[in-house]
């Protein structure tokens, strides 16, 4: 282990003083402080792969909108409970023009970031039906909202859709949909942490069971449109971004701001949800909320309302302009995103020729998209194993382990590389092979 | 009924509309959306005693803090899970200056408004300790945070203050205190809706009991230094603004920006944790979140963290400006709201000319403080009654029966009253008193 950048002794270091119980289970978060911690102690970079954060500059058309709201005079307001009417109108719009999909603007409801929408999501979907009380992942998937779920006590199961996809994914569903106790489906897609993509044949066996299941699909598009091997980017043209929403009326898309406009830091989001799942009825919410049990305004004012009382007036009109631009024609978020498939391209060329390999590496029969992640693996090294060995090499990555996978690797974000990177990464991914 | 403004037949038409089942009961949100579809329809303003909002222009300081940082890029950047350090330094700085309290800036954390301060709150104090499930409000109080517990599935009990002033309050928590199963005590000081303000003693009664039952109280500071009859608005100088902080080491301190800066619309608050809860353990925090069980760090990384992922990054440097502004003394915030004292007190006046009266009228001894809030009764009339005929004579407020209280009576706030009004409430007082 001669060519380590970082001694074991100085990485145990910096674990003990952290207080990180267990580095092979180690979160994100934790991960993140380690790298930031050896990087200030040794002033040597890290290759950060570790949190999937924007690498692009926020959108200027948002932040002109905010400030113009800003000096309008909206930050002495509350905002309306449901959303200011130019984001409803213009989050429709968008899925719309880019999922060819009609959800009317009254379903489209402002949250503070998808981890606000998913947290009330899962409050709503299992309060609808005390016979409903579990939730279903379809990983690998994002650990926050199994945290989510902890803080709430509502139960969960999951499988790896690795060994499923395609026409296998129907009866490993069925299997543990018809117990009758599921009340929601989660998944992402494009997949955080994998990059797999789920395809239209995929999806509408999620939606029609779903509907057949009674249970309510959370869509999470947090990476909307960055399957780059196909140009979603034409606002009202087909083709359209894949989506569950063609074929059950039981779904709530996650529409974050955070990666296509490159505006995480704003915590700006939009939960859009079906028009008929809107305004159902439900018994059980109507007990517990003493009032009609409609799905949509209950959401509204007995959950949402209560949780952050709206979201960021100023944000709210720099979403809307953002969502504008883009469904005129005007922002072409996609192109300004392929730039991560480009990174994603040159850093798994260099991961292949020093002997790793891509863990999540088909859509059935079709090579992975390249975008802001992908999953490498090394020989027959474990999650732990890799993540761990990766870090002494001066690359820190997330283990696959973390996030529902049952395969061994890593997921490694592209957003912090450029153009300085490369011969760095190259350099010490030569270096690990030569130790390993 | 001959002076009425709105019809009885108008009034039953929009409440159907609106599909509100139980007007007497109705909620902050109806009664709202009830005024403002009775000026729609008739083009008469409504005198809107009804919802707490900032009536004044917002703190420029803060816009322009939060446009310089729009500019600097933070919009793309997720904003640290314990806050921004700005602010959490200002914050510190701020308690220090106004209340004379010693909390540390790690121990002050950014909630996105004190709704969100609440709900996380309540999470956390409940599940601490699993003998300890049940909150307790000194009431009157806010309804929402009542509305947040029936999410969470918590329990809770309450109390009308109103005859526990002084000494008598001590016996009173005692008993109920005893019984083991307190988690927390909340309330607001000033009070929302009552403006009673809890003196020293009480405050030092409250202090001592959370000590003694090892129960943690979150004091709702939304209306800081609003009680105009002293004025708390010079920075590290006595006499400083009230607070348990100086009698034990269990609270929480809610600190919003909504009124103090009108600055609701943007969702910013901090919670200042005692240095001392911050770093205690909990055995059940430690089994339920696997980690070390530190009260602070499992607030922040296990629940805060899934429920917002931080706040807007702009707002963060908005809301550190304002306070260090206020701490430097460059921004007299007690001075700016003391305008809401000078609407209450005109507001008092006319009210008392036509035979009503201030319900919770007595801090002990001593007449209320003119503020935000105040209550009034007419003759023997409920508050259902009451709100209900005001709304003919086009005065919206709140039932106290909403509060918690058991006092006769309604909530007005006085934010949105600006002198053109006060000759129309005269003649609508008038109208009113004339028909009954």
């Amino acid at each position: 282990m001669q060519n380590r950048i970082f001694s074991q002794d100085l990485v145990n270091q910096v674990v003990n003083e952290l207080k990180i119980a267990d580095l092979e289970k180690a979160t994100i978060g934790e991960v993140l402080l380690l790298a930031s911690g050896l990087e200030q102690i040794t002033g040597i970079p890290f290759i950060r792969m570790d949190q999937g954060v924007p690498g692009l500059k926020p959108c200027r058309i948002g932040i002109d909108a905010e400030k113009k709201a800003l000096d309008e005079g909206v930050a002495s307001m509350y905002p309306a409970a449901a959303g200011i009417p130019v984001l409803k109108e213009e989050a429709s719009r968008f899925v719309k023009a880019f999922l060819d999909v009609d959800i009317s603007s009254g379903s489209c409801i402002p949250v503070t970031g998808s981890v606000a929408g998913s947290f009330s999501s899962f409050i709503a979907c299992n309060q609808r039906d005390k016979d409903k009380d579990t939730v279903l992942f379809i990983d690998p998937g994002f650990p926050i909202q199994k945290s989510q779920l902890k803080i709430l006590d509502i139960k969960y199961i999951e499988f790896d859709v690795y060994n499923y996809r395609g026409g296998g994914l129907k009866a490993k569903l069925e299997e543990l949909l018809e117990k009758g106790n599921i009340s929601s489906i989660v998944y992402s897609n494009p997949n955080n942490p994998a990059w797999i993509c789920l395809t239209e044949d995929e999806l509408q066996i999620i939606g029609e069971l779903a509907t057949k299941y009674d249970v309510i699909v959370l869509e999470d598009l947090a990476y909307f449109a960055m399957d780059f091997r196909t140009d979603f980017g034409k606002p009202f043209q087909a083709p359209f971004v894949p989506t569950v929403a063609r074929y059950t009326g039981n779904y709530i898309l996650m529409l974050s701001a955070s990666k296509i406009f490159s505006y995480a830091g704003q915590r700006a989001a939009v939960l859009c949800i079906s028009d008929k799942l809107f305004s159902r009825k439900f018994e059980a919410l109507a007990q517990r909320y003493s009032g009609s049990g409609i799905f949509g305004p209950v959401f509204i004012g007995e959950i949402l309302y209560m949780i952050t009382s709206g979201i960021t007036h100023s944000t709210q009109y720099g979403y809307a302009a953002m969502l504008r631009a883009a469904s005129d024609g005007e922002l072409d978020f996609v192109k300004e995103t392929s730039e991560y498939g480009r990174r994603a391209h040159r850093m798994k060329e260099l991961f292949n020729k020093y002997g790793f390999h891509v863990v999540y590496d088909k859509d059935i029969d079709r090579d992975i998209s390249d975008g802001f992640f992908f999953t490498v693996g090394y020989k027959d090294m474990s999650c732990a194993e890799l993540m761990r060995e990766l870090l002494y090499y001066g690359i820190s990555s997330i283990a696959l382990s973390t996030t529902g996978s049952e395969q061994q690797g890593i997921r490694a974000c592209c957003s912090r590389m450029h153009d300085d990177l490369y011969t760095v990464l190259d350099e010490r991914l030569r270096f690990f092979r030569l130790d390993h």
